[in-house]
């Protein structure tokens, strides 16, 4: 999706360089902002921007909100207040429904207002959409840069396919090394094996754990068989003497 | 979910501020802060926290880490890096994962490390798991508030039953006086009725209209009714002169 993050009339350095900084997080290379209260190159901006200064030059400087919404097939308003009843200019949608919506469009403007007042009347009726943040807590009113991020992440952070844990998942086989292990232990120590293999299997599977932590929990099982077979404990002499490598 | 927000030797005062701005925006009331480097009660600190300096004074200040994990049935680290095959004190879950797995405690702490460095390995060994924000771009180091942000969001953004649209949502006899006026303003045209009153029936449903905007459509239908009978248009009478106050 073209996305591109507008910003009108923002008054803070630091949220700027924050949100130069998000963009850059969020892989987002759009950013458009209206009449600025302070230079975008500000050394301020660059230094809260971090790795996100690299993104300073190309934002787009504007001087009023249409010039930020051309070329794009939705436009979002953000405001932190919503008139339940009576104002049809602040009938908002949840951030949940807005990326429902956005996700049937090729793209997508989010205009975010200033940090003293947000978006005047105007402003939100330019938009095609309002949208609020709303956790459900008492105290609905986000730091400029945190909406941003709040947003962005709804909006974004599932890009990448969700994957419970980071890193390389433990095989199958040394997944079994370790239960065969512990079985070996159990029955020498006169518990019932197969219980031992069950709960561990299922400890091991709900654990989803990596080689890293199987190579560890390997090793601890291995010594210990091996420790409670020179004491005379294993019942039987079935598990070979693997190498570590190989788990 | 009893909650607590854990920071290890914060640096930056803006930062702490946010953050206290964000544990009253996510209303978390317990914050434990391991060897601040500045006064939590600084007027910086005071003013990037707008509203949150209210928790400012219930802020536990702590020595070491142990301290702010006490009484917690599972404790949560965070890093931006995660070493993908040999470091075992970095092996990472993704925040989806540790919100599912959080959702199984009753009370949990999230401990954030220095803007700077982190949080150092022995620090990360204190913690019953490790976590890690990654959004799929190549830059995954975030601004402390902002994970912050991003982690309470995920974790508690959902508290409050997800309701797609704000205020109240328009009545079926709203609609319905709506779609009747545009049955009539179809058959007075010479369009087939049952057509329009499908699609619009399907516009008016998807689009999840409020009260507010309710009220401006029927006013407009109503108006173009009229407007047309005036003309010697609508083909029939069957509409009534309803209030604007019934629908």
């Amino acid at each position: 999706m073209k996305l591109r993050i507008v910003l009108v009339e923002p008054e803070g350095r630091i949220n700027m360089g924050f949100i130069l900084r998000l963009a850059k997080n969020f892989n987002v290379n759009d950013i458009c902002v209206v009449n600025p209260k302070f230079n975008i190159l500000d050394e301020e901006v660059l230094n809260f921007a971090a790795k996100g200064s690299e993104l300073a030059g190309q934002v787009r400087i504007a001087k009023c909100l249409d010039e930020c919404l051309k070329d794009l097939e939705l436009s979002v308003c953000t405001t932190s207040y919503y008139d339940v009843e009576s104002d049809v200019i602040r009938q908002s949608i949840s951030l949940k429904h807005m990326v429902s919506i956005a996700s049937n469009y090729n793209s997508l403007a989010l205009v975010f207002g200033r940090e003293s007042v947000g978006l005047t009347r105007s402003e939100l009726g330019r938009c095609d959409l309002v949208m609020t943040i709303d956790v459900g807590s008492e105290y609905n009113v986000f730091n400029l840069s945190h909406a941003v991020a709040i947003v962005l992440y709804e909006l974004l952070g599932v890009r990448k396919p969700q994957q419970a844990v980071y890193g390389y998942l433990s095989s199958r086989e040394q997944l079994n090394y370790i239960v065969n292990y512990a079985k070996e232990i159990a029955t020498a120590l006169g518990l019932k094996a197969s219980d031992v293999e069950i709960a561990l299997k299922h400890v091991l599977y709900k654990a989803l754990i990596t080689k890293a932590e199987g190579r560890v929990l390997y090793r601890l099982f291995k010594s210990i068989y091996f420790t409670l077979k020179h004491c005379g404990k294993p019942a039987s002499d079935s598990v070979s003497e693997d190498s570590d490598e190989s788990a």
